[in-house]
């Protein structure tokens, strides 16, 4: 069994991983820390864990994180960089569903997230955790960034157009929808439901943290310079995440070439379900689950196949999107099969 | 391994069997049937299941099902009694979501169904399907009725108080709240986005097919008379049902006795959770599980202990409410332990 | 024109007041005050209002609010009290949409909100501000205690089952129901849309403030003490309040009467929409609007008219719950019509 | 007074025309037709309006429509054109809120429509109802067609980089997102609330019906050839619509001279309402008004001002996008002020 330890439980990364660990058949849930929470019992807390999860929030100092095989960080950024050294010189792995460990770029860290980082060798030698795309080196690794939710769908959906060569890469267009939870738990006036419930916005149009992220790692499919346009929106919904993605072709494909692309280049992953051509892949169809599903569009202007590829691509935020790809991460660092105690059926209707 | 079919599973009960099914580790999915949708694959309509279930849906006379070890029906009332003796015969079970199998009395079937009853000796042997008012009988059993979503929570919130002979069983009132999914997959007005989202209402306030078998079962544990007051309401949510009972004491008894009660009457259960005395479960604490949570008030006159124990219970209406239900039914008639398959931790967020 | 200045309009009550004001044809509006935010446009943080409001925030001392006719206090409990003397010896009303005024008892008061009244004197001025049950006095009144919105359904769907002396008053239950808008503008946790939406629950049920409200007002039409059992629930809407109340009957009466028990206390009633016996009213068809319907039911037991009455109340619960009863409480004080700037059209769907 | 008529008020569409119209000082409700309802009182279908309209649906042949002064057609497409000759041989002005009378092409209407169009002189002088960029003619009209919900929010999203000739016509996309109410009141089991709410997809990516009619009447904008990639989404809100339009700019250009582009263009419209450079509009800010708020957004690129222009347009799809913006259509035709009746606030929240 597989010692876990979970830091900042109190979130809704956190109790998605709760909820999904609580039933993978090679995890020990060990410590779950919550200064604030010390000694409250987590189905306190989350009453759907009532009779599943018996652990209780512990302060930092007592949760003995070192005992761990790993350690997941459900916390706000900078803190899994500072908490890392320690783990990992205890032996302790690290998967971080923040930002500390998913862009190489110092500068652009700081940048976008305001603080220095505090460990770059450690940052060196950490693994981007999207399997599909990196599963060899997550192997391996000792670190994990996981990634964001946004940036998930976004570089499983432009990826076999880039490799491919097919597409203007410096003009690529997310256009991309996202459920409430995806702002996390956090009692702020713009996340109250007579603030958010039937209606719909856009937000951070000028620029988005997942930006630079997605970018950094796209460009490793591109020998163009990659460039995003990236417009985030919220909607009345508690979780699901909905990317339309714009690409304008460079060279001329059939449709059916167009669709062989994704379908072979996804064909051996669990997690990934390309629909037929032309599809409307629906975010519900993914409630509670760690499948992302895509469709291929190319509509036509005047009659004929247009130059836009549109990728709809839907996923659940906290699952795909978050504590479920970390556990897929957590399943291949331990040798275990990827998709052990992550093969929940989506919730639906 | 258990084969199992189904009888209409195109809509939300059906669905709702095949994603609990689809991972029970005993049984194997045989048949599914759907005149109108003959050749689909269940998939197709159900893109939740796209990987999952490779079944199709078949015309019922190409289903064979009576190679089935058993047989759920989740169809409209009065397909189940149609089908029964013959499955019967051919020595398979019978579990009915609808109400064929539900009420005794084939007076009161007619009076609120509009239909004969057309096979009164099956009637008599069926088994009301709630395992924990009726386990024994149920392990038995060759034909289930298994309850409604409102009865479900009436009686396992009444049920203790009954038993103890201390309120006035004449006079009870339960204000139920459903969510819409409880109308079923039926393309009707009322049931649109535009009609149902963003308000609230009552329905069948005065008089509603659930009401009969909740007071048919309710006798049992009463040496008074039964006499209910009955009122559902419509949610602006998918799953989720909250009922709010409330019941005059006729007998005094502290807080601490009425909490012991309802403990003591669901200590082994592993479907029923007895939250602290003076919880407010919420119906998301459920979400697609199989978990029905209750929790005990005695509001305060004056300062003192009132003469009104309301009781709240919460389930999801597909899951403990029907499908979930049937399963656990299911497990039962052929020996597996109760929980066999039923272990989803609610979705919450 | 009546010069209008609004304490606290950050909130629901606040801003629901100014859509309606700005609208109203005998009213100006003169003040706005928030300390935090002096000097904000209100457009700014309600665009709604963009180019319909001109006024902007205005801290308390600057407001001088004393050269209004009239000030409505959208505050928290125990502001209105505080500034409503000086208020009243320069001359001007005062009507509280807080629980400052409406209690008449101030041991109750002190019980349920937790501090002293501060000016006793002028609570025993303060007339309650329910049209319909209290307009004569009304129309005299300096000061205004703005009814609660759950007393308000509660009172308007009790009152002519009292009156007529049918019901016994000592065991009354409110089972009731408020979209989230009901707990105000405050970023609480418990409020967010990831925690309320897509989810039923109860709330308070132990005890809630607007219950010593509720029987201190209904005790003046009965001449039994009032036993009330009042539960609240929280819905997943953002405006709307359904209440269901039960009474049990002490004299037969047949349905014809019992409903023009109704139609005849209401029929001149601008904002009292008695409908047809049975039938179901639905939040959303009083939507934005000060209409408040009601329906009666007589459930049938053993297919005889049973002993209980159950009478289905809706409004919305930020305008006649609230602020539109506010304004026409304003209209009677200033000799308006009572309908004046009320009359919009519920938005549905 | 102006008699109008309604033909098929039973829709969305109608029902919003009789809220706007109940309240116009100018309109003297006629007669609204339904053959399926002939006698019901519109209030019974939409309790919203009892006390408000008194009308009764009346069969189409018992109308006389022939003695409105304007007819309102809340119909599917085909049924204005078959009614329009007679009605104008009357002298009775038309305004259709369907399709029949917004494509010029009649080749495009027969493809999209999928029916011949009965009667094109007609056609050739109806005058496409969008007041902000067709004032002159539509003041003249005997028959106006109302424009599509989306088509209203890309035209007057890009008519202002289209007149300045700044973008590239031809690659113009177009990702909206609309409540819905746009669907219409029809019994779908794809418009279910259990099938739409708490989730998101896209719909009709491959080719959606708004398309000939956007690009028809933003080709009189502009010399390039348009073209235009469109993708419609479903919301799981009741109304609204957010438009997120990008265009890629030919010219270089400095933010401010691009804000005041709009400013100058709908400086004086009473309904565009042009929010300052980089807002986010949200769809609830025009809930039940006639107000189309906009922003206008210069992504950076590499700390400089990229080459894109994104501008997030909102609006109530009934009413901007519908019944709002055919009753400032017939304002202007019968030389009223255009904002008469039409100046709802937003109900928000």
């Amino acid at each position: 069994m597989i010692k876990v330890g979970i830091v900042g439980g109190t979130g809704y990364t956190g109790v998605e991983l709760l909820r999904i660990l609580s039933t993978h058949p090679e995890v020990e849930l060990t410590a779950i820390t919550s200064r604030k929470e010390d000694g409250l019992p987590v189905a306190d807390m989350y009453p759907s864990l009532r009779g599943r999860v018996a652990l209780a929030f512990s302060a930092p100092e007592k949760a003995r994180l070192t005992d761990c095989d790993v350690v997941f960080f459900a916390t706000p950024h900078g803190v899994a960089m500072a908490q890392a050294p320690d783990l990992l010189a205890a032996g302790v792995k690290v998967i971080d569903l923040a930002a500390d460990f998913r862009l190489k770029d110092v500068t652009e860290f700081s940048k976008w997230y305001g603080i220095a980082h505090s460990c770059p060798q450690i940052l060196e030698e950490a693994v981007y955790g999207l399997p599909e795309l990196n599963r060899a080196a997550i192997k391996g690794a000792r670190v994990i960034g996981n990634p964001g939710c946004y940036p998930t769908t976004m570089q499983l959906g432009f990826y076999p157009l880039l490799k491919a060569g097919l597409i203007d890469a410096s003009h690529l267009i997310a256009d991309c929808k996202s459920g409430v939870s995806g702002a996390g738990r956090k009692a702020e006036m713009g996340l109250l439901f007579t603030e958010t419930s039937d209606s719909f916005k856009a937000y951070s149009v000028s620029g988005h943290r997942h930006s630079p992220e997605t970018r950094e790692q796209l460009q490793k499919h591109s020998t163009q310079k990659i460039g995003l346009l990236f417009t985030p929106h919220l909607v009345p919904m508690i979780r699901g995440m909905h990317s339309t993605l714009y690409a304008r072709l460079t060279q001329e494909i059939d449709n059916q070439a167009l669709q062989n692309l994704f379908v072979d280049a996804y064909k051996d992953e669990p997690f990934v379900d390309v629909m037929p051509f032309g599809s409307h892949p629906e975010t519900r169809s993914t409630r509670g689950s760690n499948m992302l599903r895509l469709a291929v569009h190319r509509p036509e202007v005047d009659g004929q196949p247009g130059d836009h590829v549109v990728v709809l691509v839907v996923q659940d935020n906290l699952v795909k999107g978050a504590s479920g790809q970390a556990v897929q991460c957590m399943n291949l660092m331990f040798g275990l099969a990827e998709t052990t105690g992550l093969l929940h059926v989506p919730v639906m209707p």
